[in-house]
């Protein structure tokens, strides 16, 4: 609730006052507003029609934190635990024992495929209804093992400002990333304004089963789709099938979508979120095995994207923070 | 631009008089107006917000004619012989030879395997920028073999309607179709006011590629997403994020979306439009290879779906069509 009356407060400070309060009066602030005045004025020779308006955003360390691990593997990790008891041969099965006796480097010792395993084993077996409702409570109750915060409040109160701004303007907001499409929809309207239809993601197969004549999709543990890095560009034009006018990222998984977009013709507007702040947040980039900010950056800056420095820009990281 | 000014024909009709002008005041009519009354108004009990108001139809043979082949079908086959002076092995191969002699019996020999090779070779090789002004050509000159008219003007008046009154009424309209979502987007806006976002279909993989410099996505001979039959809930479920409230189809390719669509909670709405005019158009169902229509007519009766019949519930089936 607290993370929805701050959605509220930021589209009333953008009709009133300031509209992205929470942004310092730096070169990046003033680079969006001068962009988004440039697409949005009747007359402008770089005017874009409302319909074309799209703006996409990674979210994963864009909208809301992916540290000490992605959120959506600490709730994997959680899912795991609570499954246990019902799999008493995980005891002895990698990278499930690992896990259960809280040994994370043994898992990671498997790679990819045990974290996949780990992934698949928390994500499939379920209908649809029933994972929305697993993530939704998880959600509601689950805490940050630093902040002890809700993970929902865990989001960037600049980038909940922006987006407000953004659909004021006539933009319509999506969501391009990562993490699971189903492990954001249950939460995404409520807390970034962000409708399902608007949440591009990675995704793994269904089966569509009628139950006692009640139809279900029942999730496989089988990759679907994998929206990460240069599947972004692919994400964008199978489920949204427009360029987008407007991208942020944070990461190398989110360079091809912000070289996809500035490859448009017209003006289009690049936007990194740079972890740079340690004390309020986290910092972070071009050695991080989360969220590792390289390449992208080097073209940011060869190519003059805006590069938003948490430390510098921001005035307030999260929506609980002091104004 | 004829069909365009009949959209807008439609919408106008839509706010004044009679928002259903090519529909005969039957039962089919007068279910769907009930409807949308029932979960639009105020404090009915059946109120739905317009978030959640989606509607989703079918394309082929629900919003526009799809006899004697898809129309998608003569798409690849005209695409066929413009490359065929690219392809000298073609005059060799099959299915192509076949093809390329006129021998459609021979083509349909080699059964699913050979069309797939044909929409293939068609879909598949050149850029998604590229494939989308290949369709603009083709959509904007090819002619229907019977009725000697644009493809697109042989869209359904009555579901023009439909879409435009459903949109007045706070409704999102999408395309579920089995056809391929980068043949509609192209043209599914300006025919049918539904924008990309809102097209969902089958598609074929993509490929991220830097050439010179540029990024862009490859069409690649390889299915991602089959979206038909099963494969339309899920489909519906990964695209769009929300069970519809309304759908309309018009085969046994549509059978599992209108199940899907009625498994909801609250009050759903669920259509077929039923192939009923040999005269003003085709009639066929449950014996025809294109858009049969068997199973799903079943569970209409017995579950009191509403079945339009084109020839006793339609006034006028295509824009040109007198009134």
């Amino acid at each position: 609730m607290g993370i929805f009356l701050a959605g509220l407060a930021a589209a009333a400070a953008a009709q009133t006052g300031d509209p992205l309060p929470s942004w310092h009066d730096s070169a990046a602030k003033k680079a969006m507003v001068a962009f988004v005045a440039r697409v949005t004025a009747d007359g402008s020779p770089d005017f874009v029609p409302p319909a074309e308006r799209v703006a996409v955003f990674d979210n994963d360390g864009t909208l809301w934190s992916e540290q000490p691990v992605y959120f959506q593997l600490a709730f994997a990790l959680d899912r795991i635990k609570a499954l246990a008891p019902r799999h008493p041969e995980w005891k002895e099965k990698e990278p499930f024992a690992s896990l259960l006796k809280g040994n994370v480097k043994g898992v990671l010792a498997g790679g990819e495929p045990a974290v996949f395993e780990i992934m698949m084993a928390a994500h499939a077996g379920m209908t649809t209804e029933e994972f929305a409702a697993i993530v939704g409570d998880w959600i509601a109750t689950a805490r940050h093992p630093k902040t002890g915060r809700l993970y929902t409040e865990m989001v960037y109160q600049p980038m909940l400002e922006l987006l407000a701004y953004l659909r004021i303007h006539g933009f319509k907001t999506f969501i391009v990333s990562g993490g699971g499409i189903e492990f954001m929809r249950p939460w995404a309207e409520k807390v970034y304004g962000i409708p399902p239809e608007q949440v591009v993601g990675s995704s793994i197969k269904t089966r569509y089963e009628l139950r006692d004549g009640r139809p279900v999709l029942v999730r496989l543990p089988e990759m679907d789709f994998y929206d990460d890095k240069a599947g972004k560009p692919a994400g964008i034009h199978s489920r949204i099938g427009r360029r987008p006018v407007m991208a942020f990222g944070n990461s190398d998984g989110d360079h091809q979508m912000l070289q996809w977009t500035a490859a448009g013709a017209g003006a289009r507007f690049m936007g990194l979120i740079h972890h740079t702040d340690a004390v309020r947040e986290w910092a972070y980039d071009r050695a991080s095995a989360i969220g590792g900010l390289d390449k992208a950056l080097d073209e940011a800056d060869a190519r003059g994207w805006t590069v938003v420095s948490m430390k510098d820009d921001w005035k307030r990281i999260f929506p609980f923070d002091e104004k």
